[in-house]
C-alpha cells in the first residue's frame, strides 16, 4: 500500500477518497475542521493547519506520497518534503507560480502563453495611475480563492472596491465563451487532455448558470486552446492534474484565464461522463500508472447545488426523491452538515443525449434539488 | 441527516460507503475487525461482535435506520429495535427465514416457490437413511457463508464429508446454467428488477470462473426467473435488496437455489454496467426514495479477484498499471492489507461490445492482475 496525504479536506479531496477504492493506497488527510466532507473517507484523518511549516512538514514525512486539493497550503514544507525523497504532485514549483495571482501572470508573459494583459500593483492607491486600462480585472495576490479576492473595475469610482495589497490588474478580454481544460501529466511529460467543458452564464445574474461537456466551439479553437494547454503544462514542467480556464474571445483567440494545480470543479461531470474522472486520473498520476482515457461517453451538463437564499443551519435536501427517479441524473452530495446560503453543497451531472434542452434540464435540477433547512428536521 | 447502521464492515459494506456521498446519511459500521474494508469510508466505526445481542442493540438503539451486509447476525436485537422504532431493512423475520438453510428451504416449500428437493437432516449419521437421495448438496442449517457449509455427496462414500448438524440435503439439479437477479423492494413493495447474471464455471475446475450481464438465456426462462424472483421477494414482505440465485435446468425449469437479503457478489457489475447500481439502490431503499431505473448500460463481466496460491501476506497487486490502460476496464480493490491464497481481494467489471470474447477477456484480467506479495514491498 503507497501512504499518500491529501492536504486539504474539501469537497475535492472527499471527491478523491471517493474513488480510492481502486487503487492500492492508504490516505492520509490534514484538514483544522473535523467536520471536513473529507472525513469520514480516509484511513488517517489530522486535524491541521495546511498554511503552517511544522504540520505539513511532520504530517508529510511519513508518507510516499502528498498531493493538495487547495493551493493555500505551505510551500515551503513541500519543497522540504520533496527534497527528502517524499513524492510530491504537483512540484511545490509550480505551485508557487499558481497560489501567487502576479507570479503566474508573470509566467504566462515570460513564457510566450496567450493570457490578457495586465498590470500588477502594490495597493489601492495604485489603481489611480491606471484608470485608462479599466475596465479591467482586480486580483488578489496571495489568498483568493473560489471567487474571493477577484474583483470587477469597470470605471473610476470603482477604485475603493480594489484590494490594498499586492494584485494584478487584467485588462477585461472580449469575451465571447468561457472554456476549461483539464488535463493530466505524468512522470514522462505525457499528457491525457479531458474534452474542454463550457461554461453557461446567466444572462441576467450575469452568474455561471451550468456547465457543458463537450463546449460548443468551433474545431479550430479547440485544438487551438488544447495546444495552449498541452504547451503550458508542459512549461510547468511538473506531474499532476491541471485545470487551465480559457476565454475564447470574439475574434476567436484563446487566452488563458487562470490555472489550477489540481482537480476542480469544472472537472465533476467525468465522474460519470468520461472514461477515466478527473479524481480517478489524480491517482494514475500519484502512483505513476498509465493514464486513463479521457474519451467522452456522452455529453453532459453540470450544476452546483449551493445553500438556499434564507436558509442557514442543518442542512435538508429537498427534491431529492425527484432526481433518484431519473436515470441520467447523477447526485453528489458533499456531507456537510451546515448549509448557509451560496455555500457548494453538491453538484449534479445529467447525461444528455443532445445539447438542445441544457437550460431547461439545468434549471429543472436546480429548481428541484435544494439545499434548505427544515424546521421539522432533527 | 439520516444515521444509518450497516452491521459488518466487509467489502460489501465497503462499496455501499463508496456511493454513500449521493445520499444525505451519516454512516455507521458494526464490526469486530478494525482493519475491515469498511473502516476508513464510514463517519463512525464501532468495534464489537455483530452476533451480540448486546452490542447489536446499543449499536443500534442510536440510529434511525440499521442494515446488514451479511446475514450472520443478531437477529433478536434486530427484532428488539423495530419494535422500538427503528427502521430495520431487511426486516428481521426476513432475516430470521434466509440465514437458516431449513427454514429457507421450507419457506420455498410453503409459498410453492420451486426449488431443488430436500430433506432435513439433524446429524452426519442421519445422512446413511438417504443414500438412495444421492448425489446431492449438504448445506449446513446456519452458519454457512462464501462456500462454508456447503458440501456435495455424490454417493456414500462422501457421507463422512457431510454437517453433524441441523442441515438440509437439497437433491443435485440437472443444471444447465447458474443464474442470479437482483432485485430491490421499497416499503410499497414496488420492485425494480435488475438482468439476469449468469455464472460461467471452469469445466475443467468446476469452479466460478467469471460472471456475465445479460444472462445468454431464452427469454422464456428469463420470464419465468423474474416471475419466480418476483413472486419470492413478495413472499419475504419486507423492503431491501435482495438477490436471487437460480439453476435453469435441463429441460428448461427455473428453481431457487438460495436468496441473500443483501447486495451481492453477483451485482457488483452493476456499478458500471446499470444505470442504478445494487450499492445505490440500498441507499434508495433505506431513505425510502424512488427506486432507480435496472437499465443495462452495457453488456459486462465481472471476475473476483481472489489471492493468488502461495503469498500469504502484504498484499501486492502485480499488473495493476497494465489494466489502467484499458477504458473499458473497471477495477476495485477492497483495501485488505494482507492477501491468503483464494480470498477475495476485489473485482474487475469489463463492460463489453458483444459476449464474443468473454472467456479470453475474463482469463487475460485473472492473469494480468495477482493478488500476490512482494519481498521488496515496504
Amino acid at each position: 500500500m503507497t501512504k499518500v496525504g491529501i492536504l486539504g479536506g474539501g469537497q475535492l479531496g472527499r471527491m478523491l477518497l471517493e474513488c480510492a477504492g481502486q487503487f492500492p493506497v492508504e490516505t492520509y488527510v490534514l484538514e483544522n475542521d473535523e467536520n471536513c466532507p473529507a472525513h469520514n473517507l480516509c484511513h488517517h484523518f489530522f486535524k491541521g493547519d495546511i498554511r503552517d511549516f511544522e504540520t505539513v512538514y511532520s504530517f508529510g514525512k511519513k508518507l510516499d506520497c502528498i498531493t493538495i486539493e487547495i493551493e493555500q497550503v505551505n510551500v515551503e514544507a513541500l519543497e522540504k518534503l520533496e527534497a527528502e525523497g517524499i513524492r510530491v504532485i504537483p512540484k511545490p514549483s509550480v505551485l508557487k507560480i499558481i497560489r501567487n495571482k502576479i507570479a503566474q501572470k508573470q509566467f504566462y508573459k515570460d513564457h510566450d502563453i496567450p493570457s490578457p494583459d495586465f498590470i500588477i500593483t502594490q495597493s489601492r492607491a495604485a489603481l489611480k495611475e491606471h484608470i485608462n486600462f479599466l475596465p479591467a480585472v482586480h486580483k488578489i495576490g496571495i489568498g483568493g480563492y473560489d471567487g474571493k479576492g477577484v474583483q470587477l473595475l469597470k470605471s473610476q469610482e470603482d477604485i475603493t472596491l480594489g484590494f490594498d495589497a499586492p494584485s494584478v490588474l487584467e485588462k477585461m478580454a472580449d469575451i465571447d465563451k468561457e472554456i476549461a481544460i483539464m488535463v493530466a501529466v505524468n512522470d514522462n511529460g505525457d499528457t491525457a487532455i479531458f474534452p474542454p467543458v463550457e461554461m453557461i452564464f446567466d444572462p441576467a445574474l450575469n452568474l455561471l448558470d451550468y456547465q457543458i461537456c463537450p463546449a460548443t466551439i468551433a474545431s479550430s479553437v479547440i485544438e487551438k486552446a488544447t495546444a495552449i494547454t498541452k504547451r503550458l503544462v508542459k512549461k510547468f514542467s511538473s506531474p499532476g492534474v491541471f485545470a487551465v480556464e480559457l476565454f475564447v474571445d470574439k475574434s476567436g483567440e484563446v487566452l488563458v484565464n487562470e490555472t489550477a494545480p489540481r482537480v476542480h470543479n469544472s472537472g465533476h461531470h467525468s465522474i460519470e461522463a468520461i472514461s477515466t474522472s478527473q479524481f480517478q486520473m489524480v491517482w494514475q498520476v500519484l502512483l505513476n500508472l498509465p493514464l486513463g482515457s479521457t474519451q467522452l461517453i456522452q455529453p453532459s451538463l453540470m450544476v452546483n447545488i449551493v445553500g438556499a437564499e434564507g436558509h442557514s443551519g442543518p442542512v435538508y435536501y429537498r427534491g431529492l426523491e425527484k432526481l433518484s427517479e431519473n436515470p441520467t441524473v447523477f447526485v453528489h452530495l458533499y456531507g456537510k452538515a451546515l448549509t448557509k446560503p451560496g455555500r457548494k453543497m453538491g453538484h449534479v451531472t445529467a447525461l444528455l443525449n443532445d445539447m438542445t434542452n441544457c437550460t431547461t434540464t439545468a434549471h429543472w435540477i436546480k429548481s428541484t434539488l435544494r439545499a434548505e433547512t427544515n424546521p421539522k428536521e432533527k
